[in-house]
């Protein structure tokens, strides 16, 4: 089954908005076993989606398109599948009522504007949108589905799970099943070593591909056998155990939350240089509030010494990024939220700040309990964000060994 | 002069990785005036490679390929490039013994799989690559010119800047400049109504797109002719000006940053919902410790007691998702910072623990000065993460709003 995805976009062309949409359907069409064998970005003109959709259509059974289905004037992909499949749209009253009940609840008036997202085809099918005004539409012609989703990505995304990815789904005959496993705190190549020393590939009927990003490498299995990847999976798992948080698309936030709720232990943060990005993931979770008391955003002196107990003897013999001023931050945050834990972040995230002794990169993490303090030591890079981001992942993989070995 | 760009490789398709080369060559060809009118990913096929070429030659004068210019199997970028231009390429032996030295400095015999590298055109010429062992190619046939050029961002990137962007340089006669101007607050289709009533877009010789996102709406106008945009913005700019908070690609964080540390006013955060967002915000700029003295992450009841002196009446009485709350959160943080500004947030995140009077979606913002003390009640959205960023941005826009009628 052959996938031609469409996205639209002077935006996307422009630079201004890098095409994480495509990334995206790849990955979620790639989990029920379906390609995208081509990918073409175009302009908000409705000649070129018209033209787009002729030339697709005879190299493929599927077409979706993103892109162009908002209010304004350069919002042109409906009038564009209107004129395609030769349809006369409709005015949807009930829409329309619905629509203007959703504006009048945050007190506007809808703009007229919005008039041309309640127009529905009459010989395709309208697909809802939970998160926004612009519906999605659908054609069956000649054996050929074609799709049309707005360009927001929460819109398209929820639309795409609740509404296109069925659809498909339904029509794959022999699916390649893919398994997701997802480490932390070792590199690609490392891991790879592991693996390749512990396995011969060929003696199994799946492919194994290596997915690095900045807070882990994902292990991705593929096969249209099952059993195959389970095999595969049993052999390669006791090598890597200790770098394995979790599967599929599960968040390490995600993982170290469960825990903490199933062994009803408590959290407080101190953080420093990630400026409360602990934080922020932590209560990305939904009922973090179980075992996530709070934190302290410690970015300036004062407030180390004021709220987290850490003594200006410390600080001036060593400075606000070192061991000894982390494993305070540990132990005053975790007496001042009474929490069984406290875990503490203080480095120099850069670009500027860093010495010869103490360079960018520099990142020192804290671990309290009742019965221990622990702190290590870790250089990473050189950029602010990367080193925000990384920090709080070694973080919360800390919590999630410290737990595990509990 | 219409640019079309290929970019090659099945983890693009596959959303393993996100096209961000697409991205960074938009943003670099829109620098000097030059616009991709469309690209198109497709697989290391050199048949799809061949037919693409002879498909987007119809229509533009400019063709820039990546990918698929590495030493392996799957590398076919080159061996299409000849096929197409029906080329017979020749064995490059000074270029191979450069490579020969290059890998015996890095103590590496050359694997015999590099050979094809060293192969070079008769009809076209080869572009030089100064971080790695792939060239590109460049043909001029028909006064269209063809480009290819290595996949791997380092190197891309190096190549067009040195070698490919001083050609397109050159042809370019009457350049496109844009213009992107950043709004928060108002939504794309109240906007639209504002721009529309107030301008005859047909009286300017220029274009404007809305890019909504989450966070706000960009307006990018762009024209060949400068003072078209000049005059079209200052046309715009005193019925939107209130919503306006920066130009290409600033920060609302950054712009606010910006503000604070020119008028040498401190900030401390108070957050519930948001879980540490805001202060992760305000710390991805750089310098921002010269203003931002830190934040309490008050998750549960008891820190906003003990760390922020809201009173237990307060929060028996109206909870902690409530004007009074949210008041005394305010004013307690910028106590307990000594700061000139506190603001806080408390609200309902969602996707659980809303009710009929407290809706997911429900958010209280306040703002406390010296003077002044200001609480706004909003309702955002059903999902989690879409309320805690809304919340961020939107206190982050209440700061910009006071210090701007300070």
């Amino acid at each position: 089954m052959k996938v031609a995805l469409i996205t639209i976009g002077n935006e996307l062309l422009s630079g201004f908005t890098v095409n994480t949409n495509a990334a995206w359907i790849g990955i979620e069409l790639g989990r029920v076993g379906i390609e995208i064998s081509v990918q073409h970005t175009i302009q908000d003109e409705k000649k070129d989606i018209i033209f787009e959709l002729e030339q697709v259509s005879k190299k493929v059974s599927i077409v979706i398109v993103t892109g162009g289905l908002g209010p304004t004037h350069d919002d042109v992909t409906a009038s564009a599948f209107y004129s395609y499949f030769n349809d006369t749209p409709i005015f949807d009253e009930d829409y329309w009522k619905d629509l203007t009940d959703q504006f009048s609840k945050i007190n506007y008036k809808i703009p007229d504007v919005n008039q041309n997202q309640a127009m529905k085809p009459k010989k395709g099918d309208c697909i809802p949108n939970d998160f926004g005004s612009a519906r999605g539409l659908l054609y069956k012609i000649n054996n050929c589905l074609y799709f049309a989703l707005p360009g927001v990505p929460k819109e398209m995304k929820a639309m795409m799970k609740k509404s296109v990815i069925p659809i498909l789904k339904d029509q794959v005959t022999n699916p390649f099943i893919t398994r997701t496993i997802r480490t932390t705190g070792i590199p690609e190549s490392a891991l790879a070593e592991k693996i390749t020393n512990t396995i011969d590939m060929r003696t199994y009927n799946c492919s194994l591909a290596y997915l690095p990003k900045l807070l882990g490498v994902d292990l991705r299995i593929s096969s249209q056998d099952e059993q195959q990847i389970q095999k595969f999976e049993k052999k390669i798992k006791p090598v890597i155990e200790k770098y394995v948080y979790g599967y599929e698309d599960e968040a390490l936030e995600e993982v170290v939350g469960n825990t903490l709720k199933k062994c009803r232990v408590t959290l407080a943060t101190a953080e420093s240089c990630t400026g409360g990005l602990l934080g922020h993931r932590i209560t990305q979770v939904s009922g973090s509030s179980e075992y996530y008391l709070g934190g302290v955003v410690s970015y300036n002196e004062d407030a180390k010494i004021n709220l987290l107990d850490v003594t200006q003897e410390t600080l001036t013999k060593f400075g606000a990024v070192s061991e000894e001023t982390v494993k305070e931050m540990a132990l005053g945050v975790r007496k001042l939220f009474s929490s069984d834990l406290g875990i503490s972040i203080s480095g120099i995230a850069g670009p500027t700040g860093g010495t010869e002794e103490k360079p960018v990169g520099l990142v020192y993490i804290g671990l309290s309990s009742v019965k221990d303090l622990i702190v290590k030591k870790f250089n990473f890079f050189r950029d602010r964000d990367s080193n925000k981001q990384i920090s709080t992942q070694v973080a919360l993989n800390m919590l999630r060994l410290y737990l595990r070995d509990e």
